[in-house]
């Protein structure tokens, strides 16, 4: 497989029907025998040492537990400038972007569910503090806050807790299916989808699992997988940013609480979250989707457990099985008791 | 986890915010310390024998090569009557739809490519006649037809090829974002996508794999897997069903040729299939976004090794990394030799 000049530049490219961006990323490109499992980075292939128990050089951030370092190893680079084009029906970019990996711990441990609630705080504030400084980088778009723990949950089980921020010029296919979820809602309504869903599960009470002062926690409605978890915060707020000012102590021992949940009830399972928050619509003011979307969009966190596979009917269709219903994850998550654990 | 009544049936949920409908599979419902992977089915956890060498029996269809079965352990069943309710948000209806086998051959073979084309002919006959015959249950609005082959695409290794047939009375999310996509560009240009995306393709030629009298194959510009393809007819045809026949046995030469250079030239992979095809319209008649699905939609396969996992990013936006560019993903399964397996 020859590589050309204008071949070896990793791009974004957009599928034309359904809109969904991919990175076509030519370094990894090897000849077929070489094909190898590509994972979740180079750290983790020897399992000999750790580097990130090491690796505090490069540091974009740093506080007394955590350090934030740039991802050598991703495609996404902000180095060069955001160019797109398109070509007859296809659109294509450089791969412009960034990925960040926060390293939780000074000290080599696996999962979140172990730190104490201050440095969990910790994490999340830094998430916050680089979405913020991500977001004067006025050609990004979007960012995504994400954490995978466990192998089938996309990393690796000895690993060194870590989790991850992406920021992307454009708005992948998951989040516009979401933006424009609620942006419809909102249209037809004229009130938020998430304030009218918190208002239906405390009413319901079936689904809800924890309820704090600022925060509901539930299994939602038509969930994907079991065990499941929606974190909402009470309060309207389009992104994390400004929305979790104030409130990243409740979060924290929210997510504590939550975590040592699944570790003593669920047998310490893979699992992942991902903080959704709006996109940086006030980069792309001149774009009427995002004209409403501070009214639109509600920041929330999704959490779940990843204990079955996903087969080709999932793959296929977008049509999940979850194999317990919400009603019952939550009441059996509820149920799970981690007294003097958090 | 105690049952009571209304909890023990399985339900098909809508997502109130993206649309995306999961089931809720009651069932499968064990406490937390019995959770295992519902993998494939029921077939393989054993190992011993090969339930499919010997299921002749409950057959709805059977020819020379192959038999159909209903699954009797899937969760969707036409038994009742579809029932679609709401509740404030939530949309929900019963677990309605079918789910059949297609034991692609009475000895024990594992891999499609080493089926010969006769038998590939009849099998992919046979997909259009099961469709056909669920369109004629009005409640029915969506087929897939599709292939697992191998763990990493949602199958076993050891197994007995197989495919399977999907139908649902509602319309699952992934198609819905290409049907919409689709539509989206009938509309504004007054043309199939796909019919333009062929001539925009013929005319590049660099993304080619193979082209016949009547299909033409390519590596698509925004693939998300390497050595991802899309087999389009060349004639347009919103559905499979009619775009098929007559042609059964080009196909047939397609998917042997293709599946033998994936077998030789990638190192016999994993790999999925999909049958794209329209919804059944003619069920949905009072449905206005319908009503133009036969010039905006064209049928075509999807068929894609799957040589990487899926990781926290790709999961948590959709956005895909593909390993090599389609262009030399084309280039090179043009050179694989297969001379004499043909």
């Amino acid at each position: 497989m020859r590589k050309t000049k204008d071949e070896t530049m990793p791009e974004l490219r957009k599928d034309p029907v359904v809109g969904r961006w991919v990175i076509i990323a030519t370094e990894r490109a090897r000849r077929p025998g070489n094909i190898v499992d590509t994972g979740d980075g180079p750290y983790d292939e020897k399992e000999k040492e750790c580097l990130f128990c090491k690796s505090q050089q490069q540091a974009l951030y740093t506080t007394n537990d955590l350090t934030v370092i740039a991802y050598q190893n991703s495609f996404l680079k902000t180095d060069n400038e955001f160019k797109r084009t398109s070509c007859g029906l296809y659109e294509v970019s450089n791969a412009f972007g960034a990925h960040e990996v926060i390293i939780e711990s000074k000290e080599h441990i696996s999962n979140m569910a172990d730190l104490d609630t201050d440095h969990i705080k910790d994490v999340f504030a830094t998430y916050a503090d680089r979405m913020k400084e991500l977001e004067s980088n006025k050609d990004l778009k979007y960012v995504l806050a994400y954490k995978n723990y466990g192998e089938t949950a996309g990393s690796r089980s000895f690993a060194h807790a870590r989790s991850h921020i992406i920021a992307t010029p454009v708005l992948p296919i998951r989040a516009k299916e979401k933006f424009w979820g609620t942006k419809e809602y909102y249209d037809e309504n004229g009130s938020c989808i998430y304030c009218d869903l918190i208002k239906q599960e405390l009413k319901n009470q079936k689904r809800i699992v924890m309820e704090t002062e600022h925060f509901l926690v539930v299994a939602p409605f038509a969930a994907r997988f079991m065990f499941e978890l929606l974190i909402l915060p009470k309060k309207h707020h389009c992104n994390y940013v400004d929305g979790i000012e104030g409130f990243e102590e409740e979060l924290a021992r929210i997510i504590k609480t939550l975590l040592q949940k699944y570790k003593i009830g669920v047998n310490d399972p893979a699992y992942n979250y991902m903080i959704q928050t709006a996109p940086f619509y006030k980069n792309a003011q001149d774009d009427w989707k995002w004209k409403n979307v501070e009214h639109d969009f509600h920041w929330h966190i999704e959490l779940m457990p990843r204990l079955t596979r996903i087969a080709g009917f999932e793959k296929g269709t977008g049509f999940y099985i979850c194999s317990i219903p919400p009603e019952l994850s939550a009441e059996y998550l509820r149920g799970v008791n981690i007294n003097g654990t958090v």
